[in-house]
């Protein structure tokens, strides 16, 4: 490592701190950073020359003596694109640096099962629409799009999108090619990226060990251990939906399996233990499902126990794994919490060690149905905050470009 | 991150890469470094002046033009003390740098569960004699130990040790007391070490994801995500013997549970289903019910099919999870593994994504029973490679010191 090395790194620490916590003192920063303050102002100083970061005095200082400056993201200037293909609609948003979702476009999926195309068609004319609408000065710095299936690291391929029937679609080189922007589209797994977010700013901010499970039609996961997004070696590791929790006389599950978490835990085991039709799906379905059985209705009731189990074990095998400091349920998961809470935490009682379960929180996902499009925008800033200043060059200079395109 | 932590981490880089290698050219250090090559002729020069590294020519160049000079360990000159408290015996052992174990003493376990003293005294013992009789320039650098059991991370503490029926035992200290070098003991848990020794010079070197399945009375884990171990929030994470296998009528655990991976894939488990007598244990238990397999013995053979299908019902869920390079089977399970493997397989062909099966190795320990010996080694070293300069000068001043006293 060289001097040059070391001011990268410092830059680099410095932004993140300041998008992590969308705004932060310089007295704090210093602390965070083990940095004294005049190697902050320096660094600040670069940032803020780069229209990156701002200055401003604390709004409510009550404190005695000269208040610490506050360092603020610029997030009506620096901004992501920020897809979500669900399964019922497909979204895009404006992210502004700090993490701030400054607009959001929402299409239905009017189509069961639509192909490449037609996805990548509607997401490209949403983000144009919302590049085109963002102020003559904000720059936009990358693209992250977050998909309901397995991705091919690095390349942004669709390796298996079960929900969609993909199998090794193109999609974020389509996606990058059709939006026009000249910058290529990060894409990352929901669940994956749903971790990511409630780690940056949801239920598990700052906690270095968590569990994120994602309900959808499946059930996907994302891991962070140690810090760190679990991604295994060839990048297809956390796939806790498909942990076999019941072997016996497992349920089929759609990965050609039995008797995995996804089969027994999953929307289609609830709607059907609770005897609805085959055509009923979705989370208001999930909804009702636990609420008829918060007024006492007998077969919800056993639905929820039975389907609680399952997600227990499955609950109890990670947290005997991974020890970690928080589980979190989103997605689908977040609806049916509530009516399986006592069942998942009764298997976390018997089948987890005392050392593991200590100190374990559950929790819903702090973000809601936002948890995995913010994810895409912490994957849309990862280049920028990998190295600030020399990626905000190459962006402004093709920006300066493209304006004279408009 | 200043000048002199630039030093640090690149005096440490080097070190460590000879230490892992056991001898490396400086032109493969500089490759691996990624440092010119005058930088590591200087850096080697620094840790040569220390005496923790000498520069010999290649023993066999064949390559034309002026050979690079090959760096390797003052293995004969740096030592640790490494122990292991393993179900049947009790080891100590003088390992060098490098990964070399020089000299090795054994004590077998005459007492059912001992106690505290008892082993601390056979340990100490053992550590003085090999402390003794190292060559008087010799410098022991560190202490570490390896335990059938939860560890408290940082203090050594047993928090539960089932084998010896240890619960909240100061063994690190007591150690380290009873040894009187004046060096602190760390502890580490079997599988974990055992683990990080394959990780460092065993059947997974330099994979960064792996999992290594440790049999001895129980079955523990210790799994490398992303090039470091898996920790957890508290340090008792990869605790894959308790994972349920069994929900539906599984065997009773030492845990308090049932069908725990340790229960239904565990020594006893396999014993049990080859109706072997109750008194019957231990390896040669175990490659006795092979051997019967391997000739045709049917009540062996199901045995090994039956408890087969559970361990490969546990492994697939942890490839499924960590997408791990390779899966290493160390201990008891080493012996078992040639007999169950055609059903462990069976399970991952049918359990796992094919996006984590496409390249997952399944192997046996490559150090085997010595796993956890060199993993305590590693240990003992820990503190030496984190900061090479600064240790070696505290430890070769102590050093001095005592010598005066023998």
């Amino acid at each position: 490592m060289d001097r040059e090395e070391i001011r990268r790194h410092n830059v680099r620490a410095l932004l993140r701190g300041v998008h992590l916590s969308g705004g932060i003192s310089r007295a704090d920063l210093a602390k965070q950073l083990g940095l004294n303050r005049s190697t902050i102002m320096a660094l600040t100083a670069e940032l803020a020359g780069a229209g990156l970061v701002r200055e401003e005095l604390p709004k409510d200082s009550r404190q005695q003596g000269r208040p610490s400056l506050m360092v603020l993201p610029e997030s009506e200037r620096i901004y992501v694109l920020a897809f979500d293909v669900a399964v019922d609609q497909l979204v895009a948003a404006r992210i502004g640096l700090g993490g701030v979702v400054l607009e959001r476009v929402v299409a239905a999926r009017t189509r069961a099962g639509p192909d490449l195309d037609y996805v990548v068609d509607v997401l490209a004319r949403l983000g144009r629409q919302l590049h085109r609408s963002a102020p003559s000065t904000a720059i936009c710095v990358g693209v992250g799009a977050s998909y309901c299936g397995m991705i091919e690291p690095g390349d942004g391929t669709v390796r298996f999108g079960p929900d969609l029937g993909w199998v090794d679609q193109d999609f974020g080189a389509e996606l990058s090619r059709n939006l026009g922007l000249g910058l290529p589209v990060l894409v990352g797994n929901e669940a994956h990226l749903g971790a990511i977010a409630e780690q940056h700013r949801g239920a598990g901010t700052g906690v270095r060990n968590l569990i994120y499970l994602h309900g959808d039609v499946g059930v996907g996961g994302g891991i962070i251990a140690g810090g760190k997004l679990l991604d295994g070696d060839t990048g297809y590791g956390c796939e806790l939906g498909h942990i076999v929790v019941n072997p016996g006389d497992g349920r089929p599950c759609g990965c050609g399996s039995r008797g995995c978490l996804e089969a027994e835990a999953g929307e289609r085991a609830l709607l059907d233990a609770a005897r609805r039709p085959a055509d009923a799906f979705g989370r208001e379905a999930v909804r009702a499902v636990v609420r008829d059985a918060g007024r006492g209705d007998p077969v919800a009731r056993d639905a929820l126990r039975r389907v609680g189990d399952w997600l227990g074990i499955g609950v109890a095998n990670l947290i005997n794994l991974f020890n970690p400091g928080v589980v979190i349920f989103g997605g689908m998961l977040r609806d049916m919490y509530p009516g399986v809470a006592p069942y998942v935490r009764t298997r976390i009682a018997v089948n987890v060690l005392p050392v593991a379960r200590e100190r374990v929180r559950l929790e819903v996902s702090a973000l809601g149905d936002d948890a995995t499009l913010v994810g895409a925008g912490e994957l849309g800033f990862s280049q920028l905050l990998h190295d600030p200043l020399a990626e905000y060059e190459n962006i402004a200079e093709h920006s300066r470009e493209r304006i004279g395109e408009r």
